[in-house]
């Protein structure tokens, strides 16, 4: 490829710069612009990035014709209005996870990326950790037999730290908690795993945290395919990221570090994958290829606003996850009551 | 004390040989006696354990004087005629986990015990493993805070290998399967952690067993303190034995390689228990205390009988756990709906 992608970031907090960081370790992309509505935040992005110019609207931005794609870092619940305006555009969207804080507005942002026709990516890069990528051969190539049970969890001590000075506290803004935030990873690393989920039966609680959303949510999801699924996932304890997979012919246990999550091309370094074989007990470690989760998804992206990649994550499986979501925050409502998937999904707007 | 206690093992398989070799590594207990219908099993385990008689008949060993206390290990659906006869001659009982296979049972078992007066106990030994005393005990000096989730996981091969040949295959003698001979350890491990059980929403699936049993169940539990538990239990896989607690202060995960649960005076030193503080992601070890889950429940149960003990876990225990199985097979078939445990307690006699 002879000339750089041009992208743009838009919403220029700590998620941006870490997007900035994986772009700029590949060689695909060229930040060409910025924007953020404060003027400071858009001068140090500038600067840290060498990026050539910056906007002072969002008009401004997708008014800049050499700009082919946008990357939107901006808060959960103004998902929809910034996406809406930069598809109208004709710019590609790449945005962050989740797709939306609703279903609602989930759909409609799909729904308009559909009717532009321009490439549209969820950032649920963690199906591309190293450790994720081996689980998916192995179960593909049969090694790891008929699956019957899948355990995730995805914790951190974020919740017992919440003020009102994030729009992560406010249940109307982030609903859900830790669920939304970190479980929604899982919602689509299984998905990925082992395909879509039917139904979801969950119980949620605010226990020791002061914002508004739940920080202990366990979640049981029932696979179209037929196994189990768990994810638990809290606000108020120590980190915690780990998959673990039961198989007829083996286990796997992947167990990740995330203190090096922002620099996704060290990931893979710090974290553990051990399998144990029928009838052994024994769990000798399995090999992890690096990845480079954000450069490696971003890339795709770029490629794909030129017909060259086709984006792993769209829509779709933006919709997937964020239902689950949803669905457990219902089920939890229904006293467990397991919720079916398949109506969100199409409520949103099933496309392909 | 100068006599030991003297017990008659009642049903002659493979758990009573477990539990005799308990019995012997002690010194509070002689094993005086023994029944089983087959005459070739009496004779071959009065010799391994160098038993000076054996009774040919229920009735007659039940009408030796010299018995204190028996050791019943028969299969879970004749628990209740076998320890009600036992009972009504006046011998203390210890039975082998779950306390019956049904709810039914189980309170006609209670309310015998309760009436008769004679010490009763319920083989949940698995509490008594050193990472669960040490769980336990840093959860009451406050070391891991407030606990948000707790998980616990046990799974083997078994359901992969069931015939017709043993009663585990049928739903009529062991329903749930894997719940109610694996999943109700972490029944009562997590209940012993963290309190009563209020309810529990479950999905059971038969997946790849010949038996009529699910092989793969996931639950979900509602402690009446608060957190949430989750066991994962499963019949068509590798072995899997853990539980892991997740506090604001800190976060236990316990490791059990279970090649040696038979001889339960190894099997902490196959354990791994590791901790992680607030905020930190290394995962130091925590020292596990060498235990001896069988031998020390049995003496206790002997001591018991002399006035020298209480029990640890009995009918009332044994009850709540086996709720949590039935709550959850009924939860599952009310598409995980929580279903409360205390109206089952009730029903079953709600004995201290």
């Amino acid at each position: 490829m002879s000339e750089p992608v041009r992208l743009a970031s838009i919403g220029l907090g700590r998620w941006a710069r870490v997007l900035a960081r994986g772009a700029q370790r590949g060689s695909v992309i060229e930040l060409a612009s910025c924007f953020s509505r404060s003027e400071e935040k858009r001068a140090a992005f500038q600067e840290e990035f060498a990026i050539g110019r910056s906007a002072s609207s969002l008009d401004e931005l997708l008014a800049d014709p050499e700009i082919e794609g946008v990357l939107v870092t901006t808060p959960n619940d103004s998902h929809k209005p910034v996406i809406l305006e930069c598809l109208a555009a004709g710019k590609a969207v790449y945005t962050d996870k989740p797709i939306a804080h609703t279903m609602e507005d989930a759909g409609d942002i799909a729904r308009a990326a559909a009717q532009v026709g321009v490439v549209f990516a969820v950032g649920h890069s963690a199906r591309r950790l190293g450790g994720n990528r081996v689980m998916k051969q192995w179960i593909e190539d049969g090694r790891l037999g008929q699956v019957s049970l899948a355990e995730a969890n995805f914790s951190n001590e974020r919740g017992l730290e919440l003020t009102t000075d994030t729009w992560r506290f406010f249940a109307d803004k982030s609903p859900g908690g830790a669920m939304i935030q970190l479980g929604v990873h899982h919602a689509d690393n299984l998905q990925y795993l082992l395909g879509p989920v039917a139904a979801v039966s969950a119980h949620a609680r605010k226990l020791y945290t002061a914002a508004e959303v739940p920080d202990a949510i366990m979640a049981i999801l029932e696979f179209e395919s037929g196994p189990l699924g768990y994810i638990g996932t809290g606000w108020a304890s120590p980190g915690v990221y780990q998959i673990r997979l039961q198989g007829t012919e083996a286990n796997l246990m992947y167990d990740l570090d995330f203190t090096t999550w922002d620099e996704s091309h060290l990931v893979d370094k710090k974290s553990t994958l051990v399998s144990q074989a029928y009838r052994q007990s024994t769990r000798p470690p399995v090999e992890i290829p690096d990845t480079d989760m954000f450069r490696e998804q971003l890339d795709e992206f770029a490629l794909a606003i030129r017909g060259e990649a086709e984006v792993e994550v769209g829509a779709l499986e933006g919709i997937r996850s964020l239902a689950v979501v949803h669905a457990a925050l219902e089920s939890s409502r229904r006293n467990g009551e397991a919720v079916a998937l398949a109506p969100m999904v199409e409520m949103a707007g099933s496309l392909a």
